[in-house]
Protein backbone atom coordinates (compact mmCIF):
# COMPACT_ATOMS: atom_id res chain seq x y z
CA UNK A 1 0.00 0.00 0.00
CA UNK A 2 2.40 2.30 0.85
CA UNK A 3 4.37 1.37 -1.99
CA UNK A 4 1.64 2.19 -4.37
CA UNK A 5 1.13 5.57 -2.71
CA UNK A 6 4.86 6.06 -3.72
CA UNK A 7 4.53 5.39 -6.86
CA UNK A 8 1.77 7.56 -7.37
CA UNK A 9 3.84 10.50 -5.82
CA UNK A 10 6.82 9.53 -8.20
CA UNK A 11 4.79 9.58 -11.00
CA UNK A 12 3.10 12.86 -10.02
CA UNK A 13 6.12 14.65 -9.82
CA UNK A 14 7.59 13.23 -13.25
CA UNK A 15 4.68 14.56 -14.99
CA UNK A 16 5.66 18.13 -13.80
CA UNK A 17 9.51 17.78 -14.25
CA UNK A 18 7.96 17.40 -17.97
CA UNK A 19 5.96 20.33 -17.75
CA UNK A 20 8.42 22.14 -16.37
CA UNK A 21 11.05 20.85 -18.70
CA UNK A 22 9.05 21.72 -21.99
CA UNK A 23 8.52 25.35 -20.58
CA UNK A 24 11.91 26.11 -19.72
CA UNK A 25 13.97 24.08 -22.56
CA UNK A 26 14.33 24.05 -26.03
CA UNK A 27 17.02 21.88 -28.49
CA UNK A 28 20.31 23.41 -28.55
CA UNK A 29 21.05 25.56 -31.68
CA UNK A 30 22.99 24.02 -34.71
CA UNK A 31 23.74 27.66 -36.21
CA UNK A 32 25.52 29.58 -33.87
CA UNK A 33 27.43 31.67 -34.99
CA UNK A 34 28.53 36.07 -34.79
CA UNK A 35 31.48 37.57 -36.43
CA UNK A 36 32.68 40.86 -37.14
CA UNK A 37 34.11 42.66 -39.47
CA UNK A 38 36.82 44.47 -41.08
CA UNK A 39 38.09 40.83 -41.77
CA UNK A 40 38.77 39.52 -45.13
CA UNK A 41 38.68 35.97 -43.79
CA UNK A 42 35.23 36.27 -42.66
CA UNK A 43 33.94 36.55 -46.18
CA UNK A 44 35.12 33.55 -46.96
CA UNK A 45 33.21 32.21 -43.47
CA UNK A 46 30.08 33.78 -45.02
CA UNK A 47 30.71 32.20 -48.83
CA UNK A 48 31.12 29.00 -46.53
CA UNK A 49 27.10 29.67 -45.26
CA UNK A 50 25.80 30.41 -48.71
CA UNK A 51 27.41 26.92 -49.42
CA UNK A 52 25.75 24.99 -47.76
CA UNK A 53 22.30 25.88 -49.51
CA UNK A 54 20.89 22.57 -50.46
CA UNK A 55 16.92 24.05 -51.05
CA UNK A 56 16.44 27.93 -51.02
CA UNK A 57 18.36 30.98 -50.29
CA UNK A 58 16.23 34.06 -49.64
CA UNK A 59 18.32 37.07 -49.97
CA UNK A 60 18.00 40.95 -48.61
CA UNK A 61 20.45 43.18 -49.42
CA UNK A 62 20.57 46.68 -49.42
CA UNK A 63 23.97 46.84 -51.77
CA UNK A 64 25.72 43.82 -53.52
CA UNK A 65 28.81 44.84 -54.73
CA UNK A 66 31.35 41.83 -53.77
CA UNK A 67 31.94 39.36 -56.91
CA UNK A 68 32.98 36.96 -54.44
CA UNK A 69 29.78 36.74 -52.87
CA UNK A 70 27.78 37.10 -55.91
CA UNK A 71 29.55 34.25 -57.75
CA UNK A 72 28.48 32.52 -54.01
CA UNK A 73 24.85 33.15 -54.95
CA UNK A 74 25.25 32.50 -58.35
CA UNK A 75 26.97 28.90 -57.53
CA UNK A 76 23.76 28.27 -55.64
CA UNK A 77 21.53 28.77 -58.17
CA UNK A 78 23.68 26.89 -61.28
CA UNK A 79 23.35 23.72 -58.60
CA UNK A 80 19.43 24.27 -58.24
CA UNK A 81 18.84 25.97 -55.21
CA UNK A 82 16.07 28.34 -55.36
CA UNK A 83 17.77 31.68 -54.82
CA UNK A 84 15.69 34.82 -54.60
CA UNK A 85 17.02 38.76 -54.25
CA UNK A 86 15.76 41.23 -52.94
CA UNK A 87 17.67 44.49 -53.34
CA UNK A 88 17.37 48.13 -53.54
CA UNK A 89 16.64 50.20 -56.46
CA UNK A 90 19.39 52.98 -56.32
CA UNK A 91 21.85 50.47 -55.22
CA UNK A 92 21.10 48.25 -57.85
CA UNK A 93 21.80 51.01 -60.43
CA UNK A 94 24.97 52.14 -58.95
CA UNK A 95 28.05 51.30 -60.74
CA UNK A 96 29.75 47.27 -60.19
CA UNK A 97 26.23 46.18 -58.52
CA UNK A 98 26.10 42.61 -59.30
CA UNK A 99 22.51 42.70 -59.13
CA UNK A 100 21.06 42.90 -62.40
CA UNK A 101 24.37 40.27 -63.37
CA UNK A 102 22.65 37.20 -61.03
CA UNK A 103 19.30 39.07 -63.04
CA UNK A 104 20.70 38.60 -66.30
CA UNK A 105 22.29 34.78 -65.33
CA UNK A 106 17.84 33.71 -64.63
CA UNK A 107 18.81 34.40 -60.72
CA UNK A 108 15.08 35.96 -59.55
CA UNK A 109 15.72 39.43 -58.67
CA UNK A 110 12.98 42.18 -57.13
CA UNK A 111 13.94 45.74 -55.77
CA UNK A 112 12.14 48.52 -54.24
CA UNK A 113 10.87 51.27 -56.57
CA UNK A 114 11.01 54.17 -53.96
CA UNK A 115 14.25 56.59 -54.87
CA UNK A 116 14.04 58.18 -51.92
CA UNK A 117 13.67 55.47 -49.21
CA UNK A 118 15.75 52.20 -48.93
CA UNK A 119 15.46 48.74 -48.86
CA UNK A 120 18.35 48.04 -46.10
CA UNK A 121 18.13 44.69 -45.19
CA UNK A 122 21.01 42.41 -45.06
CA UNK A 123 19.88 39.35 -44.56
CA UNK A 124 19.74 35.87 -46.04
CA UNK A 125 17.45 32.96 -45.07
CA UNK A 126 18.96 29.75 -46.23
CA UNK A 127 17.26 26.30 -46.45
CA UNK A 128 14.12 27.43 -44.04
CA UNK A 129 17.23 26.44 -41.48
CA UNK A 130 18.91 29.20 -40.18
CA UNK A 131 19.57 32.91 -40.65
CA UNK A 132 22.46 35.25 -41.32
CA UNK A 133 21.43 39.09 -40.75
CA UNK A 134 23.49 42.22 -39.47
CA UNK A 135 24.66 45.60 -40.32
CA UNK A 136 26.91 44.20 -43.11
CA UNK A 137 26.48 44.68 -46.76
CA UNK A 138 27.85 42.55 -49.58
CA UNK A 139 30.48 45.10 -50.73
CA UNK A 140 34.02 45.25 -50.67
CA UNK A 141 34.46 48.39 -48.18
CA UNK A 142 32.57 46.87 -45.70
CA UNK A 143 34.68 43.68 -45.50
CA UNK A 144 37.79 44.83 -45.61
CA UNK A 145 37.48 48.53 -44.12
CA UNK A 146 34.13 48.79 -41.96
CA UNK A 147 33.38 48.07 -39.17
CA UNK A 148 30.20 45.53 -39.30
CA UNK A 149 28.78 42.70 -37.65
CA UNK A 150 26.90 39.29 -38.64
CA UNK A 151 24.55 36.70 -37.02
CA UNK A 152 23.70 33.20 -37.37
CA UNK A 153 20.78 31.82 -35.57
CA UNK A 154 18.62 28.67 -36.24
CA UNK A 155 15.62 28.93 -34.05
CA UNK A 156 12.41 28.88 -35.52
CA UNK A 157 10.92 31.81 -34.48
CA UNK A 158 13.28 33.88 -36.27
CA UNK A 159 13.10 31.80 -39.42
CA UNK A 160 9.42 32.20 -39.64
CA UNK A 161 9.47 35.66 -38.96
CA UNK A 162 12.44 36.94 -41.32
CA UNK A 163 10.54 34.70 -43.81
CA UNK A 164 7.26 36.33 -43.92
CA UNK A 165 8.75 39.37 -43.97
CA UNK A 166 10.63 38.38 -46.88
CA UNK A 167 7.50 36.70 -48.53
CA UNK A 168 5.71 40.15 -47.84
CA UNK A 169 8.46 42.12 -49.75
CA UNK A 170 8.09 39.94 -52.43
CA UNK A 171 5.03 40.20 -53.25
CA UNK A 172 5.05 44.16 -52.69
CA UNK A 173 7.99 44.63 -55.14
CA UNK A 174 6.74 41.80 -57.33
CA UNK A 175 6.28 44.49 -60.56
CA UNK A 176 9.83 45.92 -60.17
CA UNK B 1 17.73 -9.82 -7.39
CA UNK B 2 15.74 -9.01 -10.74
CA UNK B 3 14.06 -6.22 -8.99
CA UNK B 4 18.12 -5.09 -8.37
CA UNK B 5 18.90 -5.70 -11.74
CA UNK B 6 15.85 -3.30 -13.02
CA UNK B 7 17.27 -0.95 -10.35
CA UNK B 8 20.69 -0.67 -12.09
CA UNK B 9 19.61 -0.77 -15.59
CA UNK B 10 17.30 2.38 -15.17
CA UNK B 11 19.57 4.17 -12.92
CA UNK B 12 21.85 3.50 -16.34
CA UNK B 13 19.37 4.60 -18.50
CA UNK B 14 18.43 7.80 -16.09
CA UNK B 15 22.05 8.80 -16.51
CA UNK B 16 22.13 8.62 -20.08
CA UNK B 17 18.90 10.48 -20.44
CA UNK B 18 20.24 12.96 -18.53
CA UNK B 19 23.59 13.57 -20.24
CA UNK B 20 21.94 13.58 -23.71
CA UNK B 21 19.32 16.32 -22.34
CA UNK B 22 22.81 18.32 -21.48
CA UNK B 23 23.66 17.85 -24.56
CA UNK B 24 20.21 18.76 -26.66
CA UNK B 25 18.85 21.19 -24.57
CA UNK B 26 19.58 24.37 -23.26
CA UNK B 27 17.44 26.88 -21.06
CA UNK B 28 14.32 28.64 -23.63
CA UNK B 29 15.01 32.70 -24.40
CA UNK B 30 13.61 35.47 -22.06
CA UNK B 31 13.79 38.02 -25.35
CA UNK B 32 12.73 36.32 -28.58
CA UNK B 33 11.77 39.28 -30.64
CA UNK B 34 12.29 40.02 -33.87
CA UNK B 35 10.58 43.30 -35.70
CA UNK B 36 10.90 45.08 -38.84
CA UNK B 37 10.12 48.79 -40.58
CA UNK B 38 8.54 50.78 -41.69
CA UNK B 39 6.38 50.59 -38.78
CA UNK B 40 6.16 53.92 -36.20
CA UNK B 41 4.92 51.61 -33.87
CA UNK B 42 8.15 49.55 -33.70
CA UNK B 43 10.02 52.72 -32.95
CA UNK B 44 8.08 52.58 -29.87
CA UNK B 45 8.84 48.67 -28.71
CA UNK B 46 12.61 49.56 -29.30
CA UNK B 47 11.88 52.55 -26.93
CA UNK B 48 10.45 49.69 -24.70
CA UNK B 49 13.20 47.76 -24.86
CA UNK B 50 15.78 50.48 -24.02
CA UNK B 51 13.78 51.92 -21.41
CA UNK B 52 14.66 47.90 -19.92
CA UNK B 53 17.96 49.21 -18.98
CA UNK B 54 18.58 48.90 -15.73
CA UNK B 55 22.69 48.61 -15.13
CA UNK B 56 24.33 49.10 -18.65
CA UNK B 57 23.36 49.84 -22.16
CA UNK B 58 26.45 49.62 -25.07
CA UNK B 59 25.16 51.36 -28.72
CA UNK B 60 27.07 50.79 -31.37
CA UNK B 61 25.04 53.18 -34.30
CA UNK B 62 26.09 54.23 -37.11
CA UNK B 63 23.79 57.19 -37.71
CA UNK B 64 21.69 58.30 -34.66
CA UNK B 65 19.27 61.53 -35.46
CA UNK B 66 16.01 60.03 -33.96
CA UNK B 67 15.24 62.70 -31.04
CA UNK B 68 12.78 59.79 -29.24
CA UNK B 69 15.28 57.64 -29.47
CA UNK B 70 17.95 59.76 -28.32
CA UNK B 71 15.54 60.75 -25.60
CA UNK B 72 15.81 57.16 -24.29
CA UNK B 73 19.01 56.86 -24.29
CA UNK B 74 19.82 60.27 -22.02
CA UNK B 75 16.64 58.83 -19.81
CA UNK B 76 18.66 55.71 -19.27
CA UNK B 77 21.75 57.92 -18.76
CA UNK B 78 19.99 59.88 -15.82
CA UNK B 79 18.66 57.32 -13.88
CA UNK B 80 22.14 56.06 -13.48
CA UNK B 81 22.64 53.46 -16.33
CA UNK B 82 26.02 52.91 -17.16
CA UNK B 83 25.56 54.33 -20.95
CA UNK B 84 28.10 54.09 -23.69
CA UNK B 85 27.83 55.40 -27.26
CA UNK B 86 30.05 54.38 -30.02
CA UNK B 87 29.28 55.80 -33.46
CA UNK B 88 30.86 56.79 -36.76
CA UNK B 89 32.76 60.10 -37.26
CA UNK B 90 31.02 61.61 -40.32
CA UNK B 91 27.46 60.92 -39.25
CA UNK B 92 28.02 62.52 -36.23
CA UNK B 93 29.30 65.46 -38.14
CA UNK B 94 25.58 65.79 -39.65
CA UNK B 95 23.17 68.40 -39.09
CA UNK B 96 20.72 66.80 -36.51
CA UNK B 97 23.10 63.92 -35.42
CA UNK B 98 22.10 63.64 -31.82
CA UNK B 99 25.31 61.94 -30.71
CA UNK B 100 27.05 65.23 -29.52
CA UNK B 101 23.73 66.21 -28.12
CA UNK B 102 24.30 63.14 -25.88
CA UNK B 103 27.96 63.94 -24.94
CA UNK B 104 27.04 67.16 -24.20
CA UNK B 105 24.78 65.47 -21.65
CA UNK B 106 27.93 63.99 -20.38
CA UNK B 107 27.13 60.55 -21.88
CA UNK B 108 30.67 58.79 -22.86
CA UNK B 109 30.67 59.21 -26.73
CA UNK B 110 33.45 57.57 -29.05
CA UNK B 111 33.34 57.92 -33.33
CA UNK B 112 35.55 55.95 -35.22
CA UNK B 113 38.33 58.43 -37.05
CA UNK B 114 38.11 57.54 -40.50
CA UNK B 115 36.32 59.68 -43.02
CA UNK B 116 36.54 57.19 -45.89
CA UNK B 117 35.33 54.25 -43.60
CA UNK B 118 31.80 53.47 -41.44
CA UNK B 119 31.69 52.24 -37.85
CA UNK B 120 28.61 50.90 -39.79
CA UNK B 121 27.08 48.51 -36.79
CA UNK B 122 23.73 49.02 -35.10
CA UNK B 123 23.27 47.23 -32.09
CA UNK B 124 22.91 47.52 -28.50
CA UNK B 125 23.74 45.44 -25.58
CA UNK B 126 21.27 45.72 -22.45
CA UNK B 127 22.28 44.73 -19.25
CA UNK B 128 24.57 42.52 -20.62
CA UNK B 129 21.09 40.42 -20.69
CA UNK B 130 19.66 41.04 -24.48
CA UNK B 131 21.03 41.68 -27.72
CA UNK B 132 19.38 44.19 -30.30
CA UNK B 133 20.58 44.23 -33.74
CA UNK B 134 20.12 44.15 -37.40
CA UNK B 135 19.93 46.78 -40.31
CA UNK B 136 17.96 49.32 -38.68
CA UNK B 137 19.79 53.16 -38.12
CA UNK B 138 17.96 55.38 -35.52
CA UNK B 139 17.11 58.08 -37.28
CA UNK B 140 13.29 58.98 -38.62
CA UNK B 141 13.82 57.80 -41.91
CA UNK B 142 14.62 54.46 -41.18
CA UNK B 143 11.39 53.73 -39.15
CA UNK B 144 9.06 55.43 -41.34
CA UNK B 145 10.07 54.52 -44.62
CA UNK B 146 12.74 52.03 -44.84
CA UNK B 147 12.54 48.34 -45.17
CA UNK B 148 14.70 47.17 -42.08
CA UNK B 149 14.99 44.73 -39.24
CA UNK B 150 16.16 44.02 -35.55
CA UNK B 151 16.54 41.26 -34.23
CA UNK B 152 15.98 40.48 -29.95
CA UNK B 153 17.84 37.81 -28.77
CA UNK B 154 19.59 36.48 -25.67
CA UNK B 155 21.49 33.72 -25.96
CA UNK B 156 24.89 34.16 -23.86
CA UNK B 157 26.80 33.22 -26.64
CA UNK B 158 26.15 36.33 -28.42
CA UNK B 159 25.95 38.53 -25.40
CA UNK B 160 29.41 37.87 -25.23
CA UNK B 161 30.63 38.22 -28.59
CA UNK B 162 29.46 40.96 -29.13
CA UNK B 163 29.92 42.56 -26.04
CA UNK B 164 34.01 41.51 -26.74
CA UNK B 165 33.57 43.51 -29.99
CA UNK B 166 32.02 46.66 -28.23
CA UNK B 167 34.94 46.33 -25.59
CA UNK B 168 37.57 46.56 -28.62
CA UNK B 169 35.98 49.06 -30.45
CA UNK B 170 35.87 51.37 -27.11
CA UNK B 171 39.66 50.39 -26.48
CA UNK B 172 40.16 51.19 -30.24
CA UNK B 173 38.39 54.60 -30.64
CA UNK B 174 39.57 55.68 -27.45
CA UNK B 175 41.45 59.21 -28.31
CA UNK B 176 37.98 59.70 -30.54
ZN1 LIG C 1 15.65 52.64 -52.50
ZN1 LIG D 1 33.33 56.79 -40.70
Amino acid sequence: MKDDADKAVLQGLKKYVNLVQDDLLQPKPRYLDAFFFPNEANITKLINYLGKAQKSMSICIFSLTNDKLANAVYDAHARGVKVRVISDDECMNQIGSDVKWLAGQGVPCRVDSNSQFHMHNKFVIIDDTFLITGSFNWTVQAGKSNQENLLVVDNPYYIEKYSTEFENLWKQFASN
